[in-house]
């Protein structure tokens, strides 16, 4: 009996297949599969690569470093005066357009501007509150011999009045930005830097980013990246700016990993909002802080205009992987086996003598044959079994339900 | 030759089956067929959106700004003095409470709290290289008429105590955040604003964020966002903590672009930390430097409690892609396949007439008979082919067999 | 004619099956079978887990503060001295020496450096526009008694000489940075912190990081740190470098969320580039603002020499999810399934008595047969169906026929 179960075991089943020799049908079977596989393989697995496992979770390392020289006010300006915060992380600025308010000390004065224009205590009580004026608004009209004043404000005084006219420093178009940028994909262990090892210093000192001569160059010109994003240094050094600098990873580490270099493209972040007639540009208030001999507190206010960088790195790395090669393949392959869903359609309704290849594909068992047959157990019954392998299935069927009650 | 191996590959393969005209197995297959084909079609397909490739990896670019106006030691804050650092990034700090040092110059003296109460000078050189004081410990005891002394420090002197009382900034509820946040899903090269460019100057300047009533608003109330996390203005402003501003893109890309809205959700980041008895709020120290008259470096040292705001931009885009619709919609036809397995093993175990269908399904050939039939070669053998048929395949088999030799 | 439709509809269809008795090809067939068994369950489902949905978008917060003393150009620096950002932020710079060029104001002066000494006013003509010195090249040569004199700058004065040598400052050793991370995986809506909440205050402050013994403490001494990316102090406070501190959470949430623990890992991030022979070390200048007693500003420049810290956050959770696993499961069944390939291929060609198997699984029918069986409808045609079944079948086909042309 055990003998029975091990020889049962080891069977091997295989579909009954009908062979049809039809040139019709036959010509249509092998153009659909043969369009599955060119799909498959050309786009599936050539251009989606397929086969690969792709990581895109990169960690990256932004260092940068701004060079160049501009006045603004009178004054020259150098790195240390306009790239804030000054440590060349990813996120930096350019100060294109100061305004500054010299001498504040804490105390009480006039807001200017016209919304705080006031005849009396009154409209400004109206004003109680605001948080859009440059101090707290204390509720009195500042005003002299009967003429429109001003509401009161207790803060910083002077107060500061960017309605002023500033030229901006436009010399920022020949400013140079050096991006060191590292990646590194923590699946395949793969570490890659912006620039090539075998550039030296006075190439690296001497070249200038351009997307044809020099993709690899880490030195970017403050104009060209303005130009890329089509914008005007003129227009963006008045009002500031957000640039984007996207640095983009692709790698096919299936090929030699030198391939894998950076590729950079630049827009303009504040694209979105164009249309808005609101919080145009970028800007942003900081003070620098003294002190009189005698120890009082005062400070220099700045409202900065500046253009942000932000040097966004994006990633993916692909490699050849068993596991989706394999779903892939299994997809592929059951594709394939999916066109004869099509050709059966064409051949059992379509085709000359469909009938015919219905009968010869379909063979019918109705659970009234069965009930005869098992009544009956007629060797020439309706469902004409062949004797011989009628029995000695019958017997396998036997002892392997024997073996599942064994077992 | 080559005409017939030309015929034999125009040939269509299909499987024979057999059609069981059974109620009870009939019912079960389409139930089975049905189940699989809802759970695809509605959990898959519709509410998991299986036939859209996604991009998760967005490139976001965040602007903030605060306004409102608080005051601290007795001097009005505004943002230049609480925001930290001030250029508007998507990390940014407002302190609420400041312990000022004033005036501290290099020297040496008493470092304050009771850890560094001394005796003796040894008790001082026990100390030696402890990086909790607020300075480098000298080892000497500065005690006066035996009472009980502090360990002397080398630093910036007069140390700081840390354990005096400072009313914190309590109006920093009324302040406001305005962010301006800009994503692009690189993959689809969608560019979305977090609020609508029909939106003007004076709604913007008027809203404020509601999770119902004006949910694309992008001005924030502090103390709005404090209650959403479930905090008081009080403690956080005592303490300081760290608040996450998440803003979510969920974009469906087969629909209007127009409903690729942003979704916030507010938490408290040290939430993980709630039960640690370490390390709460959050503080930082910064100093402000400054020069005498006789050119000698002096400096006010801050400890700055803060709310330190981290605003974090999630995002996945979905859209329709011939790739993975293809991959689940192979796995949904295969699967509707793997019902016949469920109703196989009723068919062939627990319907009566069970060994019928065995019968009919299962034909059986086994390697004596294969011999026997390969040895005799009689028509008339067990295998009982049809003679037609077998002939004419064995001349198929025979020329594809030629074929194969020939290539 | 309905009755007859929904008779036909709740049919059963099931392939015809050839079972081969044959222990070679029956011994294959399982092999086979169990070996794709055996790489799914082990490898696609134990070992990649491709039973869960994965989130790698995570949300995460860092919080760092740095602890020690250190010397400077004779002064003691604290925390508030060379912590740069001050706010503890992921990414934060330790300076570790400082060129300090004090009491600039804006002038014209000498420029440093070999490179611009001149002789004439022409040679420095040569230089204008050049970005590489301290400030903007007049044109003017700087010489007394006909020596060699340097060209002439304007911009902040004195200019800084940046090859003066300064010591670093090497007790950084000893400095301790404390980290504190919260990710959270929006996905499974998962939120941990990287230290667990039964440390008390205690344990904490008297911790130090270290793999074997201490792998959840979050204080980490740079010493440590420097020592696992291989760097000696003396050479990285020298000229400065880019440290990362990788978090990474790799949680499988199907087991007891207690086990999703951050793992630190910590790099060279300039490593790329360690072969290029440019850009070495990580500086930074950034100016200190002073004002006279008449409000003349005037600055002290620091070029500083810092060891910038990276701390990046990375995670992967995993969980249970339907649709993979199901995908996957259908990939494994329809891949066993795939192994009936090979084993027809061995039985159709390379077993004993191939032809007996073809015959038995191949049933052939060409069109020509077809032709002339609908011309003769013949019971005795060469496709030999039998009366019976043939004659029960059409009417079903029929049936069917009239059902489609019915709906």
């Amino acid at each position: 009996m055990v003998w029975g179960c091990i020889t049962d075991f080891f069977t091997y089943e295989t579909t009954k297949s009908v062979v049809v020799k039809s040139w019709s049908v036959g010509i249509i079977n092998r153009i659909v599969q043969l369009l599955i596989i060119v799909y498959f393989a050309g786009w599936v697995f050539l251009h989606e690569k397929a086969y690969q496992t792709t990581d895109t979770g990169i960690e990256s390392s932004v260092m940068t470093k701004v060079k160049g020289f501009g006045y603004q006010n009178g004054l020259v300006m150098d790195v240390a005066d306009y790239v804030s915060p000054p440590q060349g992380a990813s996120v930096f600025c350019i100060i294109t357009k100061l305004i500054v308010t010299e001498n504040q000390f804490q105390g009480k004065c006039k807001q200017p501007g016209k919304y705080y224009d006031c005849n009396s205590n009154q409209e400004c009580d109206m004003q109680l509150g605001s948080i859009l004026a440059n101090g707290v608004i204390t509720g009195r009209c500042l005003s002299s011999n009967n003429k429109t004043g001003s509401c009161e404000i207790k803060g910083w005084c002077p107060s500061e009045d960017d309605t002023i006219k500033v030229v901006p420093m436009l010399e920022v178009e020949n400013f140079t930005i050096f991006i060191k940028n590292s990646v590194r994909f923590p699946l395949f262990n793969v570490t890659r830097g912006n620039f090539p090892s075998t550039m030296n210093s006075s190439q690296i000192k001497k070249c200038n980013y351009d997307p044809v001569q020099s993709p690899f160059c880490p030195i970017f010109r403050v104009g060209d990246v303005l130009k890329y994003t089509g914008q005007t240094v003129g227009d963006i050094a008045e009002k500031g700016g957000e640039i984007g600098i996207n640095i983009q990873w692709i790698c096919n580490l299936d090929v030699d990993v030198e391939n894998c270099v950076p590729n950079y493209a630049f827009t303009r972040l504040d694209a979105p909002f164009a249309k808005n007639y609101v919080s145009k540009g970028y800007n942003f208030r900081f003070a620098k802080y003294f002190k009189t001999v005698n120890g009082t507190e005062f400070r220099t206010l700045h409202k900065a205009f500046a253009i942000r960088f932000d040097v966004m790195v994006t990633g993916k790395a692909g490699k050849f992987d068993t596991i989706p090669t394999l779903i892939n393949l299994v997809a592929a392959f059951t594709s394939i086996g999916l066109g004869t869903v099509l050709c059966d359609i064409i051949l059992l309704n379509f085709l000359k003598g469909a009938d015919q290849y219905k009968a010869k594909k379909f063979e019918e068992v109705s659970s009234n044959q069965v009930d005869g047959a098992s009544a009956a157990q007629s060797p020439g019954s309706q469902l004409s079994l062949k004797p011989g392998i009628k029995s000695s299935y019958d017997s396998g069927a036997h002892s392997l339900d024997i073996c599942d009650q064994a077992m």
